[in-house]
């Protein structure tokens, strides 16, 4: 795995998110999170095609604080299962990584 | 390859996204999509820099889904080279990618 | 490493967003980008929670630019340690993949 990730979660109003957001980086579970939305989700339901509102999160973290951010999500999320997906970081700015890895040092 | 993957299309109109976002959904070529736009999409056209008004659709799919959702995003789009990009979803919660697999399951 | 990466900045302003996606393409250092904002960046700043409007610049471009785009955001942008982080694009359209290539090539 690489050693950092990008890990994305949604929700159904901007403070929610806001909240995620700050809850996550206040733990030092990421080092910091940013909020965009609305944006419209699409999935099935029932057999039928929904759309929803929803404000995205996406956390920038270490593979080291992964699991516990995504626990912390998890519990802290209202969803009953809620999205939780990360995508490796395979290169970056030598200086902005060791600031990510520092900010969730502990 | 990552089992899950999120893809990623762009398009000139929110209706269109719209429809692109639940074509897939619809055909379980994907368990879920978001659209977010307009972006301001920047690229070289006959030698200028040109910028456009852009909505992205990002769906969440397995890797076994992949090659029928991106024939299907080629199908559907008025582009003639549309963007269509995977990136892999390396880890994630357990229950939510669960949920992926069994929405593009038949 | 994968062939082609999405490569991710933020900014603090609409304008300096698209000076930067549009020095890059200029260069040749990225096929196209995507501009979308605002976005609410949550971080920690002398140990308080802060959040702030910031807009985001994804570039796409290819494993083999990668290191010179990185080079050029980093002496454009006006931070200190801006924001460079490159996730690899592991599929995508044939054409379009292709087209990213030839885009970058000098």
């Amino acid at each position: 795995m690489a050693d950092h990730l990008a890990v994305l979660t949604t929700t159904d109003a901007e403070d929610k998110a806001r909240a995620l957001a700050a809850s996550a980086v206040e733990r030092r579970l990421a080092a910091c999170a940013q909020i965009d939305g609305p944006v419209t989700s699409v999935y099935r339901w029932e057999g039928r095609i929904e759309s929803d509102a929803e404000w995205r999160v996406l956390f920038k973290t270490t593979a080291a604080r992964y699991d516990e951010l995504a626990a912390h999500i998890d519990e802290t999320h209202d969803y009953d299962t809620p999205e939780i997906i990360a995508t490796p970081i395979t290169a970056g700015s030598d200086a902005y990584l060791a600031w990510l890895s520092a900010e969730t040092s502990r």
